[in-house]
């Protein structure tokens, strides 16, 4: 194979692969808005086995030819290409170390593992968990073990999810916002002034919270002709295709703040995806995606906290949301809103916690997570130790283990590595925001009403540039310096402590 | 490949088959009902390279050798797995006799054509058409010849779509039509007493609607656990995969008709291909759907027409839906709300006839489809022909081409021989009936609100037999004759000639 075959190889393998990861995506989105109940065991079988002919696409030995002849011309390739080559050669790489018959056993305790977890948490019964949970560990030890030999456990679980994130930086960043956050959350606790919040669970139809949710992602620039809003029991975004990137969110006539932060968090996901498809650089290519979890999670964060829960964004949003709610808000102030909105309270359940407290919440996963790659932890201490932790960060103790360590997904998903993301998230959106404002009044472009200075400036800075650079590299270009969590806790002690003490 | 290696391989090709039809299936329902304007040409593309891998699969050489094997041991094979090998060993001769070239142009041909038919339409002008048209024609010939030699064109034509269909038959099918419904529509338009239609068009509010058509699916016995209802531009039904049948629907605002009369039309396809999916016989295999076009339409018409249209059902059913329009039809009678539904018009556009013109629209295109078989007009002589034809059978001459000859998608996308099995459809669902009169008290099952029994006389001797009779067959055992034109014009006599003159 020449290198004019093997790129040509590439651009049909390439086109494959997508053509794949459409179906795929249709397919899961599908089942997780609209299919229904006894189509749901076939529809999961037809998936696993579309997934199957892809990865072997993807694995296979044309697509391994192929990325060697690239390799060796990396230097006659475009900078997208190379890009490509690396990231797709990376993955490759990695999974051939992996014995198949390994991977296979993994994937089918993990199946089970998933059962369990289900009914264990239905049962608040982690004792039913504890020895699948055991053997999660011991599989993803194995793995990082033959996938990363180069890496502590943590390492390699960190790297999984967050490329090169080291178990060291994320000490050093928990300590700081564990030394800011705990004493300010128990300040506000002690002493800072009451939140109105009987409004908030008055009647609001969904037909109605549908038609809010779709002006909010019309402010923040989501195509709605290039994409969708949906509803699922847990709100996503995901690319189908080009021209098509689908949001989901969750209403609830009892509570009007649920979905308004939902909406903003999910489309800041689908401007990053929408932007990198339309991208001068790496649109049509197979960069054109979020190029880390953390990056992603700072865009939705970004829109959701920074933007769209800010205290000037309801001043000038409020009389809108008003005029569709004309009955239920008549007696409520923007201000009385905006707190209610932003309300900050020590809770067991991470997806419900605000901005404030979050952090802590995954504070306390990396934590466990870390003692678990340790192995110095009997199993069945885990919830004392989970509860305790609760207890000394956010001053609440899970009553059980279905309010504690059984509340997510991800333990019994192997999904070992991937919490510290979310809070990674919040810093770079914090960090983000630091830059901007010295180009982008924000105060004066939400008062204009056209937010478009704000999403061009993540286009420019992140959103077009795909997966080209990672992580590490965007904040140092964007900011000039690595990612430092001090803007986030001074972001923090900044807004809350306006919201509490003024 | 021994016949235990081939039976394994057939199951492993089939299971994959099964997963490609799903993922096709489930994407062309989302395009059909909610893609975004902007993706459907990257999930058009993407949907045919996916649809390119299983043909491959379905007509590769691993599938040819299965199948080889199998057929050697046919009488070692159950029933149905012989009859699965069967229909792929003949699709597969089939398309292997296809030049792989001839076909690929084709395929493009055909992707222009609809395009310049959509152009022309909305133009109004056959003039712009008529050259793709010509070359539709000219390869649809050539592929007749190729594939059904022993056929004349026409004969090869119906037989894609209604297999063993002969053009004598259909000729002497007709005969009986015309002749029993031009002299009836005629004798209505002049003597028959006026409908009520004031109501038709009052202001119907499609969330309601939603509602009743759910609540006509439950008496039809479609099961919405294993389905949904959507909509769509233009209704359809499709299965999607064991446990998941889909239907859509079109809700107009200002005519509370259209979706009732859809809605049950798509319910009678579902309830085939979910019973078809649970039958005790062809469930879970590659036999579980409908066994042919006329068939499945059959038993739309019938739940439609027969059941859905009757008098006796609105008798019963239409104080229910007064309770959903308490205001819309509170000066409406059950007798005008019947009448309304039923009325009959001769109109130009096929896809809004009613019962009784429904067949001569067929019997236009049918006319006109002998005409382009035997090629002895010239082409831009066919709008004259089709109009001249309207004029004759419904008495009403289109104006334009867009009202004429433009209307339909089937000429531009090469399906000649497909109308006919519309016609066949409603013949067969009124042979049916005569049938089950005999062992079912219809208009007691009706007056009961529950109508298990006939759906379960559809399941028993239509549904549940799936793919492993064919047309001609089955409706040979159950009613120990072969098709026959007259339970049609009979049942169509009696209910218009009581619908307009009693």
């Amino acid at each position: 194979m020449n290198l004019q075959q093997a790129q040509n190889k590439f651009k049909e393998l390439n086109e494959k692969l997508r053509s794949y990861a459409y179906v795929g995506s249709i397919a899961s989105f599908d089942m997780s808005t609209q299919a229904p109940a006894k189509g749901k065991a076939a529809a999961a079988k037809n998936l696993s086995l579309i997934s199957a002919e892809a990865f072997s696409i993807r694995t296979g030995e044309e697509m391994k030819n192929t990325l060697e002849v690239l390799c060796e011309n990396k230097d006659k390739l475009d900078e997208v290409t190379a890009k490509e080559v690396e990231l797709l050669s990376e993955e490759l790489e990695k999974s051939r170390k992996i014995p198949k018959e390994l991977f296979r056993e993994y994937r089918e305790h993990i199946s089970i593992s998933g059962n369990v977890w289900q009914e264990a948490k239905e049962k608040s019964d982690f004792a039913m968990f504890a020895p699948y949970l055991e053997k999660t560990i011991d599989y993803k030890k194995q793995l990082a073990a033959i996938t990363k030999p180069e890496m502590t456990i943590l390492d390699a679980w960190l790297d999984d999810f967050e490329p090169e994130t080291k178990t060291e930086e994320l000490d050093a960043f928990f300590s700081v916002v564990r030394e800011k956050t705990v004493p300010l959350l128990a300040k506000i606790q002690k002493e800072g002034k009451p939140v109105r919040e009987d409004f908030v669970s008055r009647h609001y139809p969904k037909e109605i919270q549908r038609q809010v949710a779709h002006k909010l992602l019309e402010m923040f620039k989501f195509d709605l002709n290039a994409g969708l809003l949906a509803e699922s029991a847990h709100p996503f975004a995901t690319t189908i295709t080009h021209g098509d990137v689908r949001l989901t969110t969750k209403f609830h006539e009892d509570n009007i703040l649920a979905a308004i932060g939902s909406t903003i968090h999910e489309g800041g996901h689908g401007i990053y995806n929408q932007n990198a498809q339309l991208s001068p650089i790496v649109g049509n290519t197979g960069l054109a995606f979020g190029t880390s979890s953390a990056i992603h999670e700072s865009q939705s964060r970004f829109c959701e906290n920074m933007i769209g829960m800010s205290e000037t964004f309801w001043q000038y949003f409020y009389p809108t949301l008003q005029e569709y709610f004309k009955e239920q808000l008549s007696d409520v102030s923007a201000d009385e809103f905006h707190r209610a909105l932003n309300v900050t309270k020590p809770s067991f359940i991470r997806i419900e916690a605000d901005e404030l407290t979050y952090n802590l919440h995954i504070m306390v996963r990396f934590e466990v997570e870390k003692l678990l790659a340790e192995g110095n932890v009997p199993i069945n201490e885990l919830p004392k130790i989970w509860n305790d932790k609760y207890t000394e960060y956010l001053g609440v103790t899970p009553p059980n283990d279905k309010l504690g360590i059984l509340q997510d997904i991800h333990f019994s998903a192997g999904l070992f590595g991937y919490f510290p993301t979310y809070s990674l998230g919040n810093a770079y959106a914090a960090q983000m925001l630091h830059v901007m404002k010295k180009t982008v009044d924000i105060d004066a472009t939400i008062k204009s009403r056209d937010l478009a200075p704000i999403v061009s400036w993540l286009n420019e800075n992140v959103h077009k540039y795909g997966r080209l650079k990672k992580a590490k590299e965007l904040i140092m270009d964007i900011s000039g310096e690595p990612l430092n969590p001090k803007y986030l806790t001074d972001y923090l002690e900044q807004k809350f402590t306006k919201l509490y003490f003024l």
